[in-house]
């Protein structure tokens, strides 16, 4: 690696130290970052993370310093390596899943095991019978089978049902022949497949008879056990580099006619009876609906932690980093003036600051509402069980809690849809925030965004989802309007809503929080009549209403999260852990998120008279410009709370510590490749670099 | 290279094929594209890029096939012979700097000499003497010494007057001493500097008799001009990798006080007299403020074409995608329905295709009236020389040109904070709409969008530059409340505005074209009038005012671009240029370009009253969706009259013939180096890549 001069290595920042005004900065606030901490992530989520931590960073193959550094061979090397000792230590200590979890986020890498760890195995679990289990689930445990989860195709992406790979039932050997009928069909992006697994469950459209029966999963070998190699008639490989998700290998699979037994179709829901050859129909689709549920909650949970990342580098590097005197103050001892000291640094960083919490506590309360009603699907089916033996009745008997899961699903999909948007952009702000230096990777926040940016296209498209919510608002608003009585919190408002619209809203937004929370109600409601008139009474075609579908979506997804952020204000839990100050400074959080929210979709507030223009003006040009003066002594606090440890953010800005440039500066003059190579700068010379020209020169 | 069996090699996509498809495309629009392209780019323009397009295309280090694979080092190592090899072409074929720009536009990677050519050789020629040109000038130009443009500091990046270099004069050998006195002033950023200069321009601040003078520029040699090692007491080296920029080697540069001749200060415009160690003051300051507002009209032009290599790849790639059915016509026949149908497709892209036109006409204006400016300062100083001589007075005789000047100053800050943002923003709109395929490299546009980015820094703080625009706005107010007549647009539109407060505006925006126009300067009237009370009559401080001065530039900037893009529609050059239904399909354009624009800023609008919220609200319901209908049959041809040759935009989506999956799968299968290594999956086995095992086994 390259020297640098000892007169260099003696020089350091311009005072104030970075370290200095961190310090200042976590003085002059009352914020209990550790009960904070201890609320965001709960104890035994806090000792976790330490004593994985530790772990971790005994191992040299997860040191991280020359990961922004190489290419992608070299890094996807390192991260098979990485996902090996990561295996072997959870062996080794005898780790739970969220143990693993948890080091997959210390780790903040996507790796070649990735899709092993998580769809192959879920789906071989969920969706596997008994004698499936044995014959895959298990040797996959053991990691003598590596899977991956086949389903998108070059040509087919959010659409299941185009799907084009093939799977036809030859009953005269009791076997699939599973095909990749054309280019499209091609198997891409899959997880886990391009160079490493050795088995796949592939979707693919089940014929029976010449009849199509649509998609169905089939775990299907794909490479030799021994040698690797793709076995006959089977072409794999990796799909090449991508904006992120590098260390991962998506690839590409297609089948030329290739024969699999009978064994290999996952039979728990439905399955073919070898001896008549007979289709046996699923038996309960909605438990496989309640998965994808739970992995969009999932998604929404994380978001608020994806963003603070971003946030907690870019607040800390404002605080150090000093630049221009206020223009009001010029006097020669005040010198430049701290970059977050700048409302317009302060309308971009700390707003986001309040929605890591808003998002975060939003997941918690979609996990919660999920568990809930998996218990009672439970406890329903146990019932519908009892009664369908007395009465020789079908799953129909579930509906209820069916009907909950209806609700749960569209929530899902529309906060996912936000919540994951919410993060990227808000991740690029947090990036230019950055100035400069955000450009740079060491800035931590580029890459991470790289990788983060596909959450907004898996399990659902995040513009296709917003149909999923507005065709449920569109039920739930016909079921108000025939007089049912609200079962739910959607139909609730939509109820409300219907009664009091010809009084007119008078929300005090400004004053009482309950009021805010009542807006965005009546925004979202309004918004549902809206789309339903142009649907059902001026006919409108379901194309045309797509863009009110999407608004719709956003407006009520928005509408959930001020409710579960209030919510979460008034919860006997949080009074008992957090102190007045904190919780005063919580409080306000809510307040920035809200009414910023309100300012931002400023339109939609007034045209559906929830508040008037009188109010979006007081709302933007009194009250968050007075919120982000409040708040702004206790950002830094406010980022600690999250308690990311400097190894998981790897960013120079981000340090705890403020040391900042010579962070910057150690990676750039120390730890670069490049700085190893000398170059030949004339036009003429054909020489580029000249070490390759001396080792030439050599042999 | 990987192989593909043949039976992979024989496979098609699904019909209908993405060929047959744009044909059709192409087939139903009567929008003459050649026509068009000719308006856009000129005659001459199309001409000069298809022959510097062969020339490029015989080399093979211009080759493009691996650039989305390779690492840093061989990126950079290739971009360094493809700026050898450019140079030699540019001597051979004795292109003009027209050519060359072409050249590096179709090429479309920031390379090794990036710097050389531009800021070094401007800033040798506009700030050197005769003296200085023979010494230093000469030489670059013919490549001996190859120079960078070294401003930037570690901790110093927006504000100039805060850099902490220093150039200490030494009356008693006549030399500057040139010195980094802290870790935070390390030259940083600077591109070209990392591995390729051998000399630099410094910005440093002068000290002369223990007085610092600001900041002055100074020639010094860094690196040896044979070994290329950096010269004593200079510590040099790349800056690390970037978000993108990688085959740029931007540096950092430290001075352990390394003296340098009285030569080394560019004299132009200030100067030491070496005899009495007097400083000599600067005698035109406007000059150097010319270049900037140069600088950033050009970044103002590029934006429109920056943004429409996104929109052509995405909405060619969306004609070609096929994904659902639409909801109101499931019928067997139709098949899936091309994703460009789905208006939340069109209201991503359509907006965005307007918003090319919009940003190209806006730049060509802002040229346009630079060099008008420039033509009436050489003017007005040829008078005041004339005059000076007479009467021996300075250069504030050019006062009325200024005035011209401060206005394209400010005119030029707000254009270039919007329009790279706008191609910013929009980018990443189309990648998203390109869905999963957008995250592939072979896209085109992530890493495009990732080489755009610091555009939003460079040249100017997006953030920072508003302020400059709000204090231009702010003190035109000031001079229209007093009574001074209009000597600008800018001034007019204000006078019109206080003229009119009284009677209301009552702008017809959905029937009237010049109603439009007056609708955004009416908003942006008021706002400034608004951003005025607060300061002069409130008394605010301009801290608290810098979130309102951020939208008043935006809202200004987006009038200019109106009414540049409705002057384009007026002038006789396009209809002479562009038969009547073309220019009908651009007047559409025009339209959902402002009214797209208006409804997203509803806020403001309202708010200023320049329209009603019914406007508003039929505006969106109506106008934008009726006008993104209309416009649809037309967006192939749109974006096809941009001309982007293939090798150009290098993405498999934007493909002019169609041909998206081959290309994709072409190049993830046979150009792929990953796909050359097979790995052992099994996390007990040491060995992670099995080739490089069997080398071992080798030796």
């Amino acid at each position: 690696m390259p020297t640098v001069p000892d007169w260099v290595k003696q020089l350091k920042p311009a005072g104030p130290q970075g370290s200095e005004l961190l310090e200042q900065e976590r003085a002059k606030s009352k914020v209990n970052t550790s009960a904070l901490s201890t609320f965001l992530h709960t104890k035994a989520g806090l000792e976790r993370k330490h004593k994985i931590l530790a772990i971790l960073q005994q191992e040299k193959v997860f040191d991280k310093s020359q990961n922004y550094f190489a290419g992608r061979v070299d890094r996807f090397e390192t991260a098979l390596a990485r996902a090996k000792k990561l295996r072997q230590l959870y062996v080794k200590h005898g780790w739970t899943n969220d143990d693993k979890q948890c080091a997959n986020e210390l780790i903040s890498e996507p790796g070649p095991y990735g899709l092993h760890e998580s769809m192959f195995l879920i789906t071989l679990q969920g969706q596997g019978n008994a004698e499936q289990h044995k014959r895959f689930l298990e040797p996959a445990q053991e990691y003598k089978y590596i899977g991956c989860y086949a389903q998108t195709e070059l040509g087919h992406g959010s659409n299941v049902r185009g799907l084009e790979t093939t799977a036809t039932w030859n009953p005269e050997d009791k076997t699939f022949t599973i095909h990749s009928p054309t280019l499209t069909s091609s198997k891409w992006w899959i997880g886990s497949l391009g160079r490493t697994a050795n088995f796949a469950v592939v979707m693919a459209q089940l014929y029976l008879g010449g009849k199509p029966y649509g998609p169905h999963p089939f775990v299907v070998q794909i490479r030799d056990l021994k040698t690797h190699q793709p076995l006959e008639n089977i072409a794999i490989g990796d799909i090449g580099p991508k904006f992120g998700y590098n260390t991962m290998d998506n690839g590409y699979l297609l089948f030329n006619k290739v024969k699999v037994p009978h064994i290999s179709m996952l039979a728990r829901f439905s399955s073919i009876d070898p001896k008549t050859s007979k289709y046996i129909r699923p038996s309960s689709p909605s438990l496989i609906y309640g998965t994808l549920t739970w992995v969009r909650s999932t998604i929404v949970l994380q978001s608020g932690g994806v963003l603070a990342r971003g946030v907690t580098i870019a607040t800390r590097y404002c605080s150090v980093r000093r630049q221009f005197q206020d223009r009001d103050d010029q006097s020669k001892e005040s010198g430049e003036n701290q970059v977050i000291n700048y409302t317009m640094v302060q309308i971009r960083l700390l707003p986001l600051l309040a929605t890591c919490f808003a998002l975060h506590f939003t997941g918690r309360g979609m996990m919660a509402l999920y568990e809930a009603n998996q218990r009672k699907l439970a406890a329903d089916s146990g019932k519908a069980a009892a009664q369908a033996s007395n009465r020789g009745a079908g799953p129909e008997e579930t509906a209820s809690s069916s009907d909950l899961l209806a609700d749960l699903h569209a929530t899902s999909c529309g906060l996912k849809s936000l919540a994951s948007y919410t993060a990227v952009e808000g991740l690029e702000m947090c990036r230019r925030a950055c100035g400069g230096h955000g450009y740079s990777n060491f800035s931590g926040i580029g890459t991470w965004f790289a990788d983060y940016l596909p959450t907004a296209t898996w399990e659902g498209d995040n513009y296709m989802l917003t149909q999923q919510v507005a065709r449920y608002l569109l039920k739930s608003a016909r079921s108000v309007l025939k007089g049912v009585d609200p079962t739910n919190d959607t139909q609730s408002i939509l109820s409300n809503f219907l009664a009091r619209q010809d009084q007119g809203a008078a929300f005090d937004v400004l004053s009482k929080d309950e009021d805010i929370v009542e807006a965005f109600a009546w925004r979202s409601s309004f918004l549902t009549f809206e789309a339903l008139k142009h649907r059902d009474e001026q006919k409108r075609s379901w194309n045309s209403l797509l863009v009110d579908f999407y608004r719709l979506s956003r407006a009520h997804s928005q509408y959930m999260v001020v409710k579960n952020f209030y919510e979460t204000l008034q919860s006997p839990a949080i009074s008992s852990e957090l102190d007045p100050p904190t919780l005063d400074v919580m409080h306000k959080l809510f307040r920035l998120y809200a009414l910023h929210t309100l300012e931002q979709e400023a339109s939609e507030f007034y045209t559906s008279s929830a508040v008037t223009v009188r109010q979006i003006q007081l709302a933007r040009t009194s009250s968050v410009m007075k919120l982000l003066e409040e708040i702004r002594p206790h950002a830094i606090r406010l980022v600690d709370s999250w308690d990311f440890p400097d190894w998981q953010l790897d960013s120079s800005l981000g340090r705890s510590d403020g040391k900042v440039y010579e962070d910057m500066f150690y990676r750039a003059s120390e730890l670069n490749p490049l700085n190893n190579i000398t170059v030949d700068p004339y036009p003429d010379s054909p020489v580029l670099f000249r070490e390759k020209e001396a080792q030439k020169a050599k042999l």
